[in-house]
């Protein structure tokens, strides 16, 4: 299953609570997709949150982010790691 | 100890062996700052590489990339995960 790295870059001071929320609502349909978000990553004094995922393509992953409402301005089809 | 992602954003074409060595390379003095490289995500499509960490503060991170030859573009302070 392809991992992908999303990266939203408009939430500068996401709270422990808002990102913990934001993150249900994409595990609470991500099935419909066939994406498993694995993990969030975020720096409320840039904006920046880092998502990795599984899942059958990036589209698929965007479609979730769209639909939660918290769309992802980069997503990045992860084949190399160390 | 804080948490670090730093992105690289000109690395397209990174193969396996590549990105394997430079994060070796990273791993070799990364003692030296009191900085832990995690892992390390590339997609050598866009050239972007994710590299997550722990350290002092984000000028040791910092360092150790530029002592090894790959500076990183970014490097954000995780203080939010989900």
């Amino acid at each position: 299953m392809p991992q992908f790295m999303d990266v939203h870059t408009s939430m500068v001071g996401v709270t422990a609570d808002q990102l913990r929320e934001a993150h249900q609502a994409d595990l609470d349909i991500q099935g419909d997709e066939g994406v498993d978000f694995k993990q969030a990553w975020a720096d409320p004094n840039t904006g920046h949150v880092f998502c990795l995922s599984e899942g059958p393509s990036a589209e698929a992953v965007k479609r979730i982010h769209e639909r939660t409402g918290h769309p992802a301005d980069e997503i990045h089809e992860i084949t190399v790691t160390a």
